[in-house]
Order: C-alpha cells, then structure tokens, then sequence
C-alpha cells in the first residue's frame, strides 16, 4: 500500500537528546541561565523526544524545564505522564489539567526555582509563549525576583543545523512526496474541482509513505495563479489552468516543504517564461549555497536571476521539525550557510497581471555542493493532459 | 472517490461575520475597550474567515483589529493580502514580512491607537499570544499609556453557541469519519502495524469527504490500551489486541472529534465489561445534557456511573474551530448548557493494570434532547477479524 522505501527508524537514540542538552547547556552557562523554560510543541520535542498531536488542544499548557546541570524536567498535565515517561526524561512531574484555579504554575513555580533565577525564555523571532499570559503574570509573581532572559539565540543556534538522523527524516518526507508529485498525469485532470485534486494529493501522500499531510495550500488560474497560501475554493479546473501544489508533509516529526506546477493542456509563453526564470533562479541559488556564503547571498543570488520581475516575499527559509525555521533567505539576513543546515530554495516573482510564479526545492548544506533533498523540479513547466 | 453526502457550501454569508462582530462591540462597550487585538489562527478567523494553513508557519505574525465600531482591520504580512482581500475584511494593511526590525509593530500600533487606550487581549484560560514576548514588550512601549484588559471572556462567550451553519460544517465532518469508522473491518487486521492502520484510516477519512485529518492518535495493546494521546509506534496488531482510534478531522476549518474503540479477534471480560462501563456513562451523559444543566452536571451523570474506577481527565468539552474548546466537562466548570453548544461527552476510566478506556461522541444542546452529530457507538465492543 505504501510506497517501496525504506522509512528511516522512528524517534533517536538518546545520545541525540544527550548531544542537544549538552550543547543548550554550554550556550546557557555562557549566558549565566540557570533554566530554559519551553512551552511549545517544537521546543519540548526538542528536547524530551515527546512526539504528539495533542498540543492542537489549547486547553492545556505543557512545560519542560531544562536546568544548567542534569537532564530535563517534565511539567505537565497527567495525560501525557505515561506518553512522556516512553522519552529518555526522568523528572514527570504532573498535575490534574485543566485545573480550576492553578494550571500547572506552582508546580512549574517550584521546578524552576530548583534551578535558580535566571530563567531563558525564547522571546525573539519566530518564538511564541504557549500559555495563557494571565498564567506567566502569576509565574512571574511566584518568581519574585526572578529574571527572565531571551533564550531564542539558543535555540536558534542549536537548531540551525540537522543530524545525520534529522536529514533522513526530512528526506524521506522529500522523497515520499516527490513520487506522489511524480503521479501527477493520473491525480489531477481538467473537469475536477481543486477540492479534489488537493484531496487526491493528500491520499497519494500518504500512499507513499508520510505520516501526515499537515500543509497542502495552492491554487490554480487561467495562465497562472495568484496566491499561494489558500485551500482550494471548489472552483474546477480547466485547459488552460496553472496549478500549483505547496505542501509540508511530515514523517516522524520532521517536514519536507517544497512545491510544484502544472499546467492542464496548454501553458502560454507568459509562464512558460516565468516558470523558466524562476527555475534559473532556483539553479543561481543551489550554485550559491555553499559554506560561508550567507542566506543573504542565496537571496543575491536569485533574486539576481528575477531582477525585474519583483520577488514574492523571502526566498527560502529552514526546514525541520517545522515548516519554516530560521534563517531567512532575504537581504539583510547575514547567517552563514554551514553544512548540515537543511534549507528551501525558494525564489518566487510576479508576472503578468497580478500571477505569481514559485518554485521550491529543499537541501542540505554540505562540504561542497548542496544535497538535494527533493528531486529536481523539471526545467520545464510540466503540461497535463 | 468521496463519499455521497453532499458537503454543506464552504464559508458563511457576510451576515454570519456581520452577527458576530456586533456582538463583540456589545461586549467591549459593556467593558469598556476600544479594540480587540487578535493574533492567533483561530481568533483572526472567528471575525474575519480568513482560513489558511500558513499559521502553520511560526515566522510571521498576523493581527486583526476589531474597533469598538466598523469592521475588522487587518494587519498582515504582504504575503496574505490576496488571500485576506477574499474576505469580507475591507481595511488590509500590510507589511513586507519577515522584516528585519519591525515585524508590524509600528503599522500595528497605528492602527491600535486610531482605536484608542483600551485594548482588550485575550489572555485566559486556552488562550496564547502568537508573537514573540520581544515584539509585544515593543508594542507596549508604542502605546505607552495604553492597557492591556484580558478578553477572553468575550471569545469565551461568543463562541460557546454555534449558528446552524457551524454546526452543519462539524455535522459533516462527523458523518464523514463515521463512514470511515464504519469500515473498520476492512481497514484494520491482525498483522498489520498500528502505522499502516493509522495510514488507512487517514485515507478513508479523506475518502469520505473529511478536509484534513488533522488530529489522529491512539493505541493498541494486548486487551487494552493505557496511553490515548500518542501517534503509533510500528507495533504490530495481535489477536487479543484493543485498538483505540481518537480523530479530529476538520471540514472548511471545523472539527469533529470522537473516538472508537475495536477488539482484534477476541475482547476479554474486563474490557469488555470497560467497554461496557463507560458506554452507560455516555448514555448518562446523553441523558443529563439539557439546556440549564451545567458542565459539571454533566461530569457527575458521567462520573457517577463509572465511579468506582476513577476518570481519566475531563470528561468531554466545547468542539468547533479548535480540536477542543472551552467549557470543560469537569466537577468545577458551572458553565450553563444552551441550546447551540457543540460538545463532546468523553467519559474515560482506568481499569486493570494501568489500562484506559475511552468512549468519545459529539453532541449539539438542543431544547430538550440533544442532537448526536456522530452515530451512537456499538453498545458492546466491536471485534473485529
């Protein structure tokens, strides 16, 4: 039923965790941070392994407390205590949520007083609180004298780049949906409504092998397509439509996220031209990810190739345990590409009468060329039917 | 390919966003508030309809402003005006995200001061504040002289009832995963892992007609399960296996969230008698749910039959928009039952050594009995093969 690869094995060894802990702890003793307290989905997984969809409930807040010394401290609701207690985290301390008036917060009050007052906190770019903020005001008055710090430097740095295990989770998700794309003459057909090519997608996905099909936005247009972030609205396609198909599909955790297009009958030589340009700019960008070269280059580098045309917001971003991550491929981020960073190509332009043409493909950095993590997109735009 | 159930249309007619917005400005002018700032998927959408997967994203913040008059006004990286000007939203601003210094703080705050002092921000019970702590302490800075007031009782408030055009999206959602469920002896067998079962069990839901399987956890184990919020774990299925299988899959955003529970072969008589348990303590709960009830009324009917085992959390809770909402099916939640609230009723007990028994059905307060969105589960435990 499912497609004939080999999935890489679920979850880590625990020296991968032991490794992440290692390394957090020496950014946080350089900091002076005596705790990290992490409130997310992404964030605790990090760190503990706790794989769940449970977090899409809002209704209950988890916590993990990193200390300087010694492994990380679970506090979360008792649901999750057996869920947890599979991970390589000893210290589950639970209470009964949701709780009527202390959800969690002395519990998390004391584990992070355990560990001293200087508490980082991921606050920058990309970070979000996952708790209510009339919780953290009454965290913040249990810690009376506490301070907390922006931490989002540490998990950025530690994250930035992939392990070896992390890269074939990712590339078995590239590869699962690259089939799935490869399937395209038989899964999309003029005369169906885009509800049901985004449907049949998702199915041929999963035939393949993801998990899920978390991410699947797109659309398609006569002669191309105007936005790109949209469910399908029911409308049907027809001879002479630009389809494109965006999607973030997991496999144990981690995402691919790239895109393709197609056209159904004919393809007019406005996006044939811009489909072309795109996919030069998509060749500038992988003959300038190199180490040492910055995210601000990779967007030269492309954006170099569209020039005139205008860009559809940054070119490219990293990849992981999340759809998008840190850095950014714009012109004023300036981190430097180091091997092991998994990343979208992603250049994008206008053309014609408000269309937009994108492309996305996702490596990793290495010693050397990029790894192509997906396979390349062809040089022409693909005609259906 | 999709089931024959004809799907209600996608989104809501202007008067749908009209109601609700008129209903918020009763609230803040009761309270006092100028504005509403709103910065999760979820709230942005409840008022506009603006619907996408990009929240998915964590690198760029969205925000919509509801005035004490007019309607919305939409604060949004560039990258979503096409999409936004879809909606019934008419005032889009919008800012080249992701931005090196300014991630829509200064076009935020603009927006917010032409409100005036007063803002409301939903900060309580299953609320979360999407964007960083950094750019919110930025913010605060801006309207120097400007509060913060939680609104989350107004959320709360307006989202507790559902309109007959909700309540036939997750209406739907439900029939469809009740198709799938109903195939049970097709899609599950001895000798399969609990990855593939969960893999067909996706793609029946997406046959059927369901949008997305956004929500999929479980667990199998020989004549029980004991954890219910993991994703599976390569195990393979057994006779004497139970299998618990808890969904929310979502239709034009709303969600149907409900759990079935199948025995592989044989069920012994202390599952059995679990089974048999918790689903008199639905019937209870069927029974109890009446306008003018309340949550906690309905915990008791529920708890009060499986007594003596002990409860595995809540016992159910509001359903719409979010896998879960509020109120909560708990001894403390005196929330009122009106007719229009979508609810689960999610009586789980412990039984044996560590095992859990979960039963799970959503239901609309109606005057006098209440409607089941999903077909009533087997009185006795399924068994399968």
């Amino acid at each position: 039923m499912t497609g004939r690869r080999i999935p890489p094995p679920r979850g880590f060894p625990e020296a991968e965790f032991a490794h992440r802990l290692e390394r957090a702890q020496a950014h946080m003793h350089d900091l002076g941070l005596d705790a990290l307290l992490l409130t997310t989905d992404v964030d605790i997984r990090y760190f503990s392994g706790f794989l769940t969809q449970f977090f899409q409930s809002p209704t209950r807040p988890w916590f993990l407390v990193v200390p300087g010394q010694g492994k990380p401290v679970a506090v979360i609701p008792a649901i999750g205590a057996v869920a947890m207690s599979r991970t390589w985290v000893e210290d589950i301390r639970t209470w009964p949520s949701p709780h009527p008036t202390d959800d969690g917060i002395s519990l998390l009050a004391g584990a992070l007083s355990e560990c001293g007052s200087r508490i980082g906190l991921p606050m920058g770019r990309e970070a979000a609180l996952r708790m209510p903020l009339n919780d953290f005001a009454r965290l913040r008055q249990r810690l009376d004298g506490g301070a907390f710090i922006d931490a989002s430097p540490i998990i950025r740095s530690l994250r930035l780049t992939k392990s070896e295990l992390e890269i074939d989770k990712i590339a078995h998700a590239c590869a699962c949906v690259g089939d799935a794309f490869d399937g395209a003459g038989d899964l999309f057909v003029v005369g169906q409504s885009d509800v049901e090519a985004f449907r049949a997608f998702k199915i041929a996905c999963l035939n393949q092998g993801v998990d899920d099909v978390s991410y699947l936005v797109g659309g398609a247009g006569p002669g191309g397509y105007g936005d790109i972030i949209s469910p399908p609205s029911g409308r049907t396609i027809k001879t002479g439509d630009v389809l494109i198909l965006d999607t973030g599909c997991t496999y144990d955790g981690y995402f691919c996220d790239f895109d393709r297009n197609f056209a159904f009958g004919a393809a007019d030589d406005d996006v044939r031209r811009a489909y072309d340009t795109v996919f030069r700019a998509t060749e500038a960008g992988l003959a300038a990810a190199r180490p040492g070269a910055t995210c601000a280059d990779l967007y030269q580098a492309m954006h170099g190739v569209m020039q005139s045309a205008g860009d559809v917001g940054r070119l490219g971003h990293g990849l992981g345990m999340q759809l998008t991550e840190g850095p950014s491929n714009t012109p004023w981020d300036e981190t430097e590409l180091r091997p092991g960073m998994v990343m979208t190509l992603e250049p994008g332009m206008g053309f014609g009468d408000g269309k937009v043409m994108v492309h996305e493909e996702n490596i990793v950095i290495r010693d050397g060329e990029p790894q192509l993590l997906t396979r390349r997109a062809s040089p022409e735009l693909p005609v259906l039917g």
